[in-house]
């Protein structure tokens, strides 16, 4: 169908541009409250053209941490189930994992075994499902992974685990000229295959831990083989050290949830200009899960003891989030 | 001034936009050789929707290698310049340096005498000007240096060393959709605080060799102090694995000129997909200088054997841009 041109839609058009708030409510999941007023009075100071909080556009970056902070992270990690499916998947092809620990436990159907191994348990099962393939044969392995698995607790494929006010934030803050990247512990190249469809944003503006790869060339064609050899930890003081790696500018948003995430809050506040840090609260026990200071995944305990000191912004997820998940009804 | 609304206005916004070629000239400062048809041609066809060779703005990755592609390598890679000064100026600190090679050769002037400490010199050099500062006092360091250092031939500011062909290639892709990368083995964060100068990159866009930081608390201050660690070196094969670990998409466009660059740009041609992959040749020796196969710096040999099999375009300095500099007459 074409549109005629005409007068009446070239003042619609005007109007539409003048009054954007009108046109469409901002962040509409939110609720009211203060945590949403802080953001969009953020958003409206730092875009506010010869406004004292102005910034300009190339140095409106916004980083959020992904566990947690853009999805949920209960009862494990979305990576660990991957790494839970992958040993079952490979099992069969390593038949001394079936008295083998960490492999055990996961075998055995008690996950929690994993625990006793320990980091050195932890490392042996990520160099065990995530290296030794090519980088495109591992894209190829995530992307069907999620194609397919789903959370344990909600059923729903784990890429619609994602808190849609935290998209609405990312989308609030790109069309106000913000360039959004994920800050994440996760593997990035577990996480890229999917941060497009999840959250709007490209593969290179997700920042994540790292292995080593190596190039070779198989048959005439040259490829990227995965070693099984950490390259980089971005999570803690990492984080920063991320950033500053591979983004080379400091963010004047930052999004996290946990202590994980306390360096780069620091980190995103220290600067004598306009800054926002937030922390995302769980608290919702119904809606999702309700942890802080004591939980083994995602604690947040430190980040919060200096919450108020700091002018972080805490957001309480039962009491400002509408609705948590694009799902419910 | 304000501008009254027309129809002549209109009419001529509609001829610009429908006309782009007659409005502009595309690579002036390029020949009208085979090289540029070539370069025109492939954009033309990767940007015409519909058409057999289209690729999506999303993927329309190219990416530079910058000494002696971007920017002139030659008698000295630029950073190499920045280590000399710095030596220089840090030497009252250090009195041993005035018999301690390969400080002692920059001390006395015979700067070729860094090569009798091999690559254990070279690393040396790197982490005494390179390190033990934070990433803010070092950016403040390279910004200080390239406002004042000269190009030891042409006696021009290293900001004015650019090819002006390569910039406008570079601009013409912009323009294009496409996303513009440097992929160099040059540190960093000595490329950063003048890319987008030079070549309107901005930091996030800038692959390129690292150094291990260290997050730490100065006063009440969060700082990252760079550490005299080697974290990452982005050259050979080192740079697909940083295309791949820092950008996470394959390039459909790759500009070297060395062997240094060799597995780039296999890297970058190796999609069924369109791509083009361009080897600058330095052929002149009047206007810039002349080398390939022997040099040191530079070298250009396996890339330039095999650059035919594998269709990759050699650029002729001497014989396909009109200008080499901005500031030739």
């Amino acid at each position: 169908m074409s549109r005629a041109f005409n007068a009446s839609s070239v003042a619609g058009a005007i109007l539409m541009m003048a009054l954007p708030a009108f046109a469409q409510e901002v962040l509409p999941s939110w609720n009211d409250t203060a945590a949403k007023n802080r953001i969009v009075a953020f958003v409206k100071a730092t875009t506010t053209t010869g406004g004292q909080g102005y910034v300009a556009p190339d140095d409106r970056i916004a980083v959020f941490d992904n566990d947690g902070t853009l999805w949920s992270e209960q009862p494990f990690y979305v990576q660990l189930g991957f790494i839970l499916d992958r040993v079952k998947a490979l099992a069969p092809q390593y038949p001394e994992w079936k008295t083998k620990e960490p492999f055990k436990s996961i075998l055995d159907g008690e996950p929690k075994g994993i625990a006793r191994s320990g980091e050195k348990g932890i490392v042996e099962l990520v160099m065990a499902t995530h290296a030794g393939q090519t980088t495109d044969q591992f894209s190829t392995i995530v992307s069907e992974w999620f194609a397919t698995a789903k959370h344990p607790k909600t059923g729903r494929p784990y890429t619609e685990m994602g808190y849609l006010p935290m998209r609405e934030l990312l989308d609030y803050l790109r069309s106000n000229g913000f360039a959004t990247y994920i800050v994440s512990g996760g593997g990035v190249e577990f996480m890229r295959p999917v941060t497009e469809k999840l959250y709007g944003i490209p593969p290179q503006q997700v920042v994540g831990s790292t292995i080593a790869t190596e190039y070779a060339i198989i048959g005439d064609v040259p490829v990227l083989k995965r070693l099984p050899k950490i390259d980089f930890i971005d999570d803690g003081p990492g984080k920063p050290a991320g950033i500053n790696k591979f983004i080379g500018r400091k963010p004047i948003f930052v999004a996290g949830n946990s202590d994980g995430d306390y360096e780069m809050l620091r980190w995103g506040t220290a600067a004598k200009g306009p800054s926002l840090a937030i922390i995302v609260h769980h608290t919702d026990g119904e809606r999702e899960y309700a942890y802080d200071r004591q939980s083994s995944i995602g604690k947040l305990d430190k980040a919060l003891d200096e919450a108020e000191r700091r002018n972080w912004l805490v957001v309480d997820m039962k009491s400002d989030w509408k609705r948590i998940f694009a799902f419910e009804q």
